[in-house]
């Protein structure tokens, strides 16, 4: 298992991980297989979506903050409930496919860490798992 | 393929399998790989989120029950199509990495299983393969 | 890796693929693994519901149209950044466990590739994993 450290500067923020996972299946030296990408956050997540244009992430970021906003009447007293929720609903976890020793991407996907509770330092756990 | 059986009590309700997942990793004899938890229902998910402040849980299943209400006007006739959808924005199902034995969690982290048309008798399906 | 093509015809739509993914899994010759599904675009996705009654399918797009409209104001200006969202909320990609050479569903699951931006022709990864 791998670790990545990803540092966040906003409070809800979608931070491209892609160069450091292709990084690690690199390394890892499996040819063919799949890459399980894991965030062990409670306040936090990962997605695949668009890097191409950077306000994708930022329509993302927004979406969430008003389907599932900060202010609203929750029962847990820490000011983060939103956070939690939207950990949720993104979902803490992705696989991608590996073959010939790198990741599959479609043309404009990118891996996104889903920050929700920033600013922060977080961690990824990573494992390259051959076919 | 391992089979944990659930019961709900309410409609909406996250319930904590975290140590009922630990114990068929730890039976499993498996000590580097990925436990992977599946739940073969469609109007229920899988979910990792706080479980040290059970108040997180509660405002999951408000805020779902908000946005995606019960009595909408909807297609399907049963009355349960907004279980339906939850079950589809949260998802069937969720990974977790297995290392000396034992699931790799982050500090704060449980694995509930979601009942969205609840009470009911439910079933979760577990695979946990070796690296 | 195997590849499916899907072709869309409504701008949203989710399109039973069950029978195309039972059917690699039935020629990979695996008894007993692991099915991973993905979806390597940017406003698509693919999950898990009912596929007895297509108005389920029918009130999850509805459900997801409201929630996450097209013509909101967003910074995106292809006028698809509700498609991308969507994306991140149903999520790309799925597993489901493999027994005696065939998928295992439960009673009412089907699996569905998530249409948000159509009509298109689109593209569906699959790899079947002994265990």
């Amino acid at each position: 298992m791998k670790v990545l450290n990803v540092s966040s500067t906003k409070r809800t923020e979608l931070i491209d991980i892609t160069s450091a996972v292709r990084k690690v299946v690199r390394e890892s030296g499996v040819k063919k297989g799949i890459c399980f990408v894991y965030v062990p956050h409670t306040t936090a997540g990962v997605t695949i979506n668009e890097h191409a244009d950077p306000d994708v992430a930022r329509d993302i970021e927004d979406t969430l903050d008003k389907l599932i906003p900060r202010n609203r009447s929750y029962r847990h007293v820490e000011g983060n409930a939103d956070s939690h929720i939207k950990s949720t609903v993104v979902g803490p976890e992705v696989f991608v496919f590996v073959e010939d020793g790198d990741i599959v991407l479609g043309t404009w996907q990118g891996i996104f860490f889903c920050e929700f509770d920033g600013p922060r330092r977080r961690k990824v756990y990573i494992k390259v798992v051959e076919e």
